[in-house]
């Protein structure tokens, strides 16, 4: 088999592949994130790009204009590499400089006596061996002494082999040791030893759908160091957990390939952020990582295939605290990794943590918590009970499938608002950048204004009579322009379609009619929600009123809606720093009844009368009714 | 660097090797055993090969006759390669089918009930999930499952990753799964699964300094199925555990390389007795290694050289139980592997091992204990308590230091008798093949027949006086020829010389000096002691009556001295079927009380007052002064 090179610009990052692979795998390999959102199979046209050098094989696609093709342009999903090649991303296909969430919910873990974190550096003072002590190794002088300092926190005691081997050549004399241990569900681990006090590091890892969230955090203070956040390399095999679970399924290395995928982007937020700090990757000594079902099984190489198919179990829901070398990560290789324990196929480990971040589940007060990303998550309860159930929202607040929407990333629009009567609409960006697209806020936002001024009916369509230019027909799709590209120098206006709308539309009755249905079944009203957490990817902050107006959220009084942000990451970093979190989110993933909204009825029903802005049935919102002015 | 192929003689075995490497690194590299006392010193002349193709570089050594080198001999450790090489490895240096102790002391260990084997296979009922169970994964289920089957067994049970990752493929119907539970300390570890019950094997390993015994065990029975023994390719590297010690002190991979030494020796010796019976590495599920307590460094890659500096401390006493992959060897990488705990650092996990086999921890009956091999270790106690040392006996009952001294293997004399009268010696050897050599249990016959009929003194002197033609001197070195060259049709004679029934007198002397120091210090006398266990590699039997005569052992009423075999692998084989066997060696580990002797000035004096036959004073050996017809 012949190989090839490549290279992507802008970056300059170079590759070598075997003939007959497609671009988007060479990208993949590069570690090059290119957007794709129908996962290679030539259908979304995301993946634009232009080969400036070589000549590559494979087809064209349905998706390109012929002033495209002129110009070079194809679908890194279907050019195949058959000579080196220089590949250039556009703007509009990159994936980088995201802009994620990384703020948390609550109040900062704080490490108190008796908590114990996932691992953690003590010095440990080693009397040196005397004539007649031949009775007792290195090994055994070494555990009395660390039993002398902490037998209260573990059962037992063991030494890592790796540690063992180092043990020699520290113990020979009086001396204090900086020895790392670790807890593993009780036992006491001696993850390392170093004769000086060296700082010692943990993560805490959000592993997203979509978007890899990593925290170093010094285990010595428990204080937030750095931050880096990638997308997750799986996206070029497919943009949610089912094409993911599917790609295993076709492709005899697809589990590796993914397994490997996930790895790659946490190594690469975890070096980033460490050499920041100039940490090295020894000195990451425990991991926290939080991940829906489907993720937490890729991670680990686990077959997730039976969480799509009847009776939709996953292979395992909690495990044990497991090695760094055995999850293939590039931190200590004695280092523990924690992993939080899944609900059930389709509540997972993100959502545990989440409800151990919001404090929920010890709060008398009845509260709603929704975690929009890539899929919807719904816990409805308080400190007596909780039930929880998954709807299939898909990815559209997250920018994905709809023509201008884009992440929460460089040039995304974050904040919209529209004068109609000054024909003006203003908005502010993701780092003041010229704007690129729109991310899930601004198209929160976006949706609502237009509803409010009329430019959309409450079927979401709009409405070609309004008397603005910017509502128009484009190649027979009716749109609203947001931005027009000679403003800001641009081919291309950025508009919001009418088929973005029912996107739009589609997920956030998904999320509206998973909360309707949980409370009936429930036999709950509305109001009886004393408090709404809501948690997601949107951007970086979300206007509830307007949330309420477009339907995602129910009706009720702003002062009970709160945009948390990423609860997953901030349950992470709990579990990193805190043996009762451990254990308070084992007993969580246990007390937390899943709900399968799949096979309720009543859910379809409510799915489709959410299909209109705010909803079919007026009287569940009644202030949306005031705003619009209209009877209910 | 430029590399060369070579190929050894007789059995074809080839190696490319870097050039500049020895003919005794490239054998060891290519895993053909070549006798080698010195540890590639060019001392002891012992790997003498011949260079039938190819000029190797290197000198010849001052070992070697005119005739020799005419012929193309040369010693391995100081000839070099640098041409493409064909080697012949003659007879004498070969170092092959040993035949070992692998017979077993005391009474075969039946599995009761209630004994926990470090591994077995039960069939384990899993029910097919249903939709709603989607709470419980595969993992939780199985282990549902497992607990209702033996939860009395375990305090807490947890799936392998590797057994994680072939679940969701076994567990999604009603059915029988036969599971692999390792015994991790008390914790239930699931090393595989599979969908019918296969057979599942278990490692008992005695890793000697010389040679490594392996046995391969049904584990649903405990039977005994087959055996392997090999010489420890470690022997390169040096003849006994100081030398290696320092090999790892002067060579900066020498510790990789020891360790992948004795690795590669027990993966061979699993590998035939695997072979023989059908078994893939996959299916040996559990190990349990003993070794003294160098070998146990060098075997998991820990720094041993506290164990030869003052104050003599071994980095580590006992171990946890690891896991294959951890150990680095062939088994199934989820295997379990226990070792056996040492006292300090000369008396080791062979030695506790020996102890539990022999049962003398559990008998009212003063015992003394006496396991020779590459080194000596003495253990006298009963039910109450438990004394132990170590002396330097050295290899010589191994055959090592002598002319024409040998191991246990094919062609050497296990049985000699001397009928001075006629001039006879009658001798029978291993698999009555042509006679190379002797070993140890040879040497013992033949030094109390030389003694008894006056070819030597109690100085072990020849008596050139003595009216035989077998004495004579040969270079300058008085010798008795036990075998005519010519009646076996060989160029050589085999014989004894001074020098060499020297080296037998220090070695019986050393361990007799540390039996009765011992005895002194506890206050004992000879008499007390009611039973006498030897163990060790002389051969398959020894003569207990010229033991005694030699002065090797207390001159006691022969019925109360037992030759008692591989203690070693008994003791590993009990470990590996039984739970209460692991708890109780190392209950005896710690109750074992270590005696220094290299610090006891008494145990000097009497060494030196040892060196004779039986030993200065003959009032120690009234029974021997009576044969010998010496007035006390």
């Amino acid at each position: 088999m012949n190989s090839y090179i490549v290279i992507f610009q802008p970056d300059g990052v170079c590759v070598e592949v075997e003939s007959g692979k497609t671009l988007l795998e060479a990208a993949a390999a590069a570690g090059v994130a290119i957007d794709s959102a129908c996962g290679g199979q030539g259908s979304c046209g995301k993946c634009r790009v232009i080969v400036t050098l070589g000549r590559p094989g494979g087809q064209s696609g349905d998706q390109l204009s012929r002033a495209e093709i002129q110009q070079g342009v194809m679908l890194a999903c279907q050019a195949t590499v058959e000579d080196d090649l220089v590949v250039e991303i556009p703007l509009e296909s990159q994936r980088t400089d995201l802009r994620i969430l990384t703020s948390e919910a609550g109040a900062e873990p704080s490490l108190t006596q008796d908590d114990v974190p996932l691992a953690r550096s003590m010095s440990v003072h080693v009397f040196e061996p005397k004539f007649g002590d031949e009775e007792e190794g290195d090994a055994e002088r070494l555990l009395d002494a660390i039993s002398a300092c902490c037998s209260g926190s573990f059962g037992d005691f063991e030494i890592g082999l790796s540690a063992l081997r180092s043990l020699p050549t520290l113990a020979r004399h009086e001396t204090d040791l900086s020895a790392v241990i670790a807890d593993l569900d009780g036992r006491g681990y001696v993850v390392s030893l170093s004769p000086d006090a060296r700082p010692t590091y943990g993560l805490a890892v959000d592993i997203g759908t979509t978007t890899v969230v990593v925290y170093l955090v010094d285990l010595d203070t428990g204080r937030f160091l750095a931050s880096c956040a990638h997308l997750n390399d799986q996206v070029s095999f497919g943009e949610d957990v089912i094409s993911r679970i599917i790609y295993t399924q076709e492709h005899e290395t697809g589990r590796a390939e993914l397994r490997d995928a996930v790895r790659q982007t946490i190594d690469r937020c975890l070096l980033r952020a460490a050499e920041e700090h100039g940490v090295t990757p020894d000195q990451v000594v425990a991991g926290a990582c939080v991940g829906n079902t489907v993720m937490t099984h890729l991670l680990l190489d686990i077959d997730p295939s039976g969480i799509r198919r009847d009776p939709y179990i996953p292979a395992v829901r909690a495990l044990p605290t497991l090695l760094g070398r055995e999850v293939g990560l590039r931190v200590n290789p004695a280092a523990p990794i924690y992993l939080a324990p899944c609900v059930s196929s389709y509540v997972g480990g993100d959502i545990t943590a989440g409800v151990l971040a919001t404090g929920m589940a010890d709060s008398p007060k009845l509260t709603l918590f929704v975690d929009l990303g890539t899929n919807g998550e719904i816990v409805i309860g308080n400190q007596d009970w909780l039930v929880c159930c998954s709807c299939s929202a898909g990815p559209a607040f997250e920018g994905s499938g709809l023509e201008y929407g884009m992440y929460a990333t460089v040039g995304a629009m974050e904040r919209i608002a529209y004068d109609a009567a000054a024909d003006r609409v203003t908005y502010r960006t993701i780092s003041d950048a010229k704007p690129r697209g729109i991310c899930g806020s601004g198209l929160v936002d976006a949706l609502a204004e237009l509803l409010r001024t009329g430019v959309i009916d409450r079927a979401g369509r709009i409405n070609l009579g309004f008397p603005s230019p910017r509502v128009r027909v484009r190649d027979e799709r009716p749109e609203f322009v947001l931005v027009w590209g000679e403003e800001i120098g641009r081919e291309h206006d950025i508009s919001l379609g009418d088929d973005d709308i029912q996107n739009l539309i589609r997920s956030k009755s998904a999320v509206y009619a998973g909360v309707a249905t949980l409370l009936e079944t429930l036999g709950l009203e509305t109001g009886q929600i004393e408090r709404v957490l809501l948690a997601g990817g949107f951007g970086n902050y979300i206007d509830a009123g307007n949330a309420v107006t477009i339907g995602l959220l129910p009706d009720l009084p702003l002062d009970r809606i709160q945009f948390v942000g990423n609860t997953a990451i901030a349950g992470a970093r709990m579990l990193l720093l805190s043996r009762s979190a451990r254990r308070r989110v084992q007993e969580l993933a246990k007390r937390m009844t899943n709900f399968e909204l799949s096979t309720t009825r009543g859910y379809m029903d409510r799915y489709v009368s959410g299909l209109f802005l705010p909803h079919t049935d007026l009287s569940l919102f009644p202030s949306v009714a005031r705003q619009l002015e209209v009877e209910v």
